[in-house]
């Protein structure tokens, strides 16, 4: 049923302008700095299960998950990148864990320290399983960087493990996680290991979910608490409202659904499972349609971080998690497989050049949870009831008491060649425009495929191919739904594109020679976009895109009261590259209006008569905000 | 110091198209709902004291003001509108009242039935001198409206017990309320008894405020409690984060702050005290000027339910109590008898038919508790986060857990007469335009004015005197500052208006006749207004305002997606009276535009192309909103 399979990020090398070096500073700075934070508040050192009652700083239940991404990213660096100490670390830290390992596979530090007899008795609130998924996902990307088994054999022994307490057998529990993850990390280990008990396992956890009697009503009476007193409201929270086939709209914490659907459409996938993949279209179109940000954000509410209802997206309290835009590249990557729909890598992109990439600094040393669109630090400041403390900061943080978010995006980030390439029976797709070379597998052969281009900046696109002999496929490249009149040539020579175009690629199909080069050429000027009109808070106004990037506006650029800034409809918008400014970004200038600030000495309200001023204004990729002077910022501006 | 005293509201009568209805309705409709509501809420049988220790429904510590303002309501009623069963009811529950009274002159029914043990040990939170205050106020109201002594002799024993219970004294407490009240209270039961303890009391409260060592700090060790566990955070929400006469910024809890000013400028009033005057006036400007909403509304977070910072003025998560609306009016209409500026009398007026109008609907049969400048009813349905329950509640709602408001605006609509005149050495003011007619005592005489007028329909005021014979005195007439272009006509002779205003009022000084009638005419075109820059939510947008009327727009007469409405500036705005709509109104209509909602199939962004198409809309006066069907609601419009 699935066309596409991923080319690994094992065979992707990322060398171009813009990714290359963000790839290296993961490496070189954010790695080494998540180690020591791990370290420092404990989360290492808790492996060795050295805690006792009544000492400080119990390892809290999702520690494990914390120091598992670590490792992901660390593993996929390695691949591309050999670092030595790395290697050493991640070495260290795989022995402590699989000297924590009990003897009947089981491994989770909280529930082996802090409260043993409460092992699986509260799947809704306590992570179990989903931190179990993170250290699967670890324990199959440092085996496929590596060919480290350790690891791997751990969890494994876990899985199995796993696979004996959950099930629909006599004796099982017919439970499922509160916070979805393993589903997708199952699907992984069966990959890896081919032993279909992983992929049942997955798919019962997906099945089983939202099923009546509901399992967390079960369990919730069996540790003799009534079930309705769930602080976290009802089970839309955690997606289990319903039976998962039943659900049309995306509800709940937007991570955990990110996930969920993530592990929806990889069994639907692997099994065949159409009814599966149906549900997850009408989510799919639910959230990109209705309750997304025009960042990639998601999950509106910081209350629950979670999804509202359609086109509520308010761009001051937006909460838009950066764990939540990175699980939309994870589910979008996987619907983009089943047909190669470049609607699912238009979201893909979205997301990583906007909602993902906000969430690192330049430096790549503090980092965002909340990724607003419209930010006043005084609010923040002033208003403590709106904000959330420290998540929903104005200023990027160094770490964060719950730390999902820094160890995701640094595994997001080291395995980014993964989301390049896809290569199918006779077809080879190109999802993203990325600076460097891969070596892809296609039909039994090895295609050698280099990628030279500015991207985002520019949208030329230079593709050379190394075959070893001729070879006859389809290379589809993605036209981005953005880009309104591309061109392409083949070996220097036109090729019209329009009838090539299908579903978002130009699907060029030949019998392709070695040293063959296509050469594409992506238009990115800049774009007025409008949202829906139901979104209350962007009528009137309109967002700067150019290529993938959505851009902002900072008050140290524009000065302050950016609520009063608005762009005429004619007014030029020109883009210019300036290398010095945030590592280098085009910029957008032109004009703006504002209104003159005079005679309103003692008013707050008069007859309305003011003068507007023409001043000029300046917009930054939204990525890239916050990273001088803490200030207000905007991404909806006004049109007058 | 002060320069005027107003009218009684016992020689004022109210017979005009728009204020005499709702008088009314306010006696034939509110007082026995709120009669009802206080009796099925166990308010009025809690006088009985018959509540014991593990019954339900224990008296709250505030229950005593909610029965207190509803006498008070029921006072003014009587003066002008005798009623015999009304009279019957306040009566009987006087007579509870009285029997309710301790030995030592002590009354809160709380503090006697549910924790005597806890009297006057927590000042800071239990509204126990909140509750007396508005008992002064009731007794004061009542004996002037009546002349029955009984209530006034048991607060005034209740006063003077509290006179010895608190003071600079040997022994005495150098407390305050936590919720101030009893400062204006004070100074009511001072003017009506002539004893000068009850003005020094109010004195006392008010310069003690805010010292250190901090009464509260102390208090809450005493009880054994660390004073920082103080939840409501610091002691600017109860404004006693500075003594009085240093705060320059209105913080905290916005009633408490509108009642304290009040008491402020009657202490300072009575007592000549000019700094402590400069000190309202300081904070005056920084309400009207910065923190007030276009309706009069204050206090613009219902977290706390109070005051942020300047220029924060949310529209959609405005909480704007009704009691602090009627709040400003308390103040303003203290402020304006200082020197009868008319910027005070414009400030009430704003408050009087927006913000605090709004807060009942035109049956008098539900209320509101917050008033919003813009709604969508599923934002309160789906955001419980950002709502508060029932409080914030698109829809007006028959009572409330915490029942403040209704007997709040009963109080204030019965009492109205009140503040439509002032008198002073040879001055007679007229502040508000509202038809009906007064007896004046004036040097030594008395003035019989009557006002013809359909404002705030029409700005056409006819006003006639009754003279016993020939004075000599200045008729000052406010002309509101939204008001350019005024005519005035004495006898039908033109007079020159200009040369005569001063501070917002048109001051004719002459010796009056008998019979002169003058006539002014206030133009009341349909103004857009706008709000300061630095207002965030305001930039962009107008809002309509015609005389003292801010008018909105509902989604029952202008569709849902109010957002996506503009206003060309150029658009031509019609006024019309429509005599069957809400009662009655003068409605705004014309031409404004939204998009057309083609070509969204499937799209949540797109490059900005929308086609405007223009619509007619009606804009209605904000206080008259939500009196049909449940929907969207919006005061400030945006302007293309």
């Amino acid at each position: 049923m699935r066309r596409l399979t991923p080319v690994s990020w094992k065979n992707v090398r990322i060398e171009g302008p813009f990714w290359g070096p963000r790839q290296e500073v993961n490496r070189a700075v954010t790695l080494p700095i998540e180690y020591e934070q791990l370290k420092k508040t404990g989360r290492l050192d808790a492996w060795k299960l050295e805690w006792k009652p009544g000492q400080p700083n119990p390892p809290h239940h999702f520690w494990d998950s914390d120091v598992a991404k670590w490792i992901e990213a660390a593993a996929y660096s390695l691949a591309t990148h050999p670092d030595e100490q790395l290697s050493r670390r991640v070495d260290e830290v795989i022995d402590w864990i699989a000297a924590a390992q009990q003897e009947d596979g089981y491994l989770n530090i909280h529930f082996t320290v802090v409260e043993p007899e409460n092992r699986w008795k509260n799947l809704r609130d306590m992570h179990e399983l989903y931190c179990a998924g993170h250290l699967i996902e670890a324990a199959v990307a440092y085996y496929e960087a590596t060919g480290k088994r350790k690891l791997l054999d751990v969890l494994c022994r876990y899985a199995d493990h796993i696979a004996t307490v959950f099930g629909p057998g006599p004796g099982q529990k017919r439970g499922y996680p509160g916070h979805e993850e393993i589903e997708l990390a199952l699907v992984k280990l069966y990959r890896v290991t081919g032993k279909k008990r992983y992929l049942d396992l997955a798919k019962f956890f997906i099945d089983e979910r939202g099923r009546l009697p509901h399992y967390f009503d079960l369990e919730a009476r069996e540790r003799g608490e009534d079930p309705k007193a769930f602080d976290l409201g009802k089970y839309d929270y955690n997606q289990s409202h319903l039976p998962v086939r039943e659900q049309t709209t995306a509800e709940g914490h937007a991570v955990r659904a990110m996930y969920l659907y993530s592990g929806m459409a990889d069994v639907a996938a692997e099994t065949g499972d159409r009814e599966l993949f149906r549900a997850c279209e009408r989510l799919w179109e639910n959230v990109t349609e209705r309750r997304m940000y025009i960042t990639g954000g998601v999950g509106s509410s910081a209350n629950g971080e979670r999804f509202t209802y359609d086109y509520d997206l308010p761009n001051d309290l937006a909460y838009a998690e950066t764990c939540a835009a990175i699980g939309l590249v994870f589910w979008a990557q996987r619907m983009l497989q089943f047909e190669g729909d470049g609607r699912y890598a238009d979201v893909l992109e979205r997301a990583l050049y906007n909602g993902v990439l906000s969430g690192v600094s330049l430096d790549g040393k503090r980092f965002f949870y909340a990724n607003p669109l419209e930010v006043d630090p005084q609010a923040y400041l002033c208003r403590p009831d709106l904000y959330r403390p420290q998540a929903m900061a104005p200023t990027r943080q160094e770490w964060f008491g719950c730390a999902c978010c820094p160890p995701n995006l640094a595994r997001l980030l080291a395995s980014l060649g993964g989301y390049v390439y896809s290569q199918g029976k006779g077809e080879l797709y190109v999802h993203l425009y990325v600076g460097g070379s891969a070596e892809i597998p296609l039909d039994g052969q090895v295609v050698h495929l280099s990628q030279e281009t500015r991207y985002p900046w520019e949208g030329s696109v230079r593709i050379a191919l190394r075959l070893p002999s001729e070879m006859r496929f389809t290379l589809a490249l993605r036209i981005p739904s953005w880009a309104e009149k591309a061109n392409l040539w083949v070996n220097g020579q036109v090729v019209e594109l329009e009838p090539l175009v299908q579903r978002g690629y130009a699907r060029v199909k030949r019998l392709w020679q070695d040293g063959d080069v296509v050469e594409l050429d992506l238009p990115m000027p800049v774009m007025r976009m409008e949202a829906h009109p139901a979104v209350r808070d962007d009528c009137g106004r309109v967002a700067l895109q150019r290529g993938p990037l959505v851009y902002c506006f900072e008050e140290v650029d524009n000065g302050p009261y950016l609520a009063d800034l608005a762009l005429s409809r004619e007014a030029t918008l020109r883009s210019r590259y300036m290398e010095d400014l945030l590592g280098g970004v085009v910029v957008i200038e032109g004009t703006a209006r504002r209104r003159v600030l005079t005679g309103w000495e003692h008013q707050l309200y008069r007859p309305a008569w003011s003068q507007m001023r023409e001043v000029p204004f300046l917009a930054i990729p939204y990525y890239a905000w916050a990273n001088r002077d803490v200030g207000e910022m905007l991404v909806w501006i006004r049109e007058v």
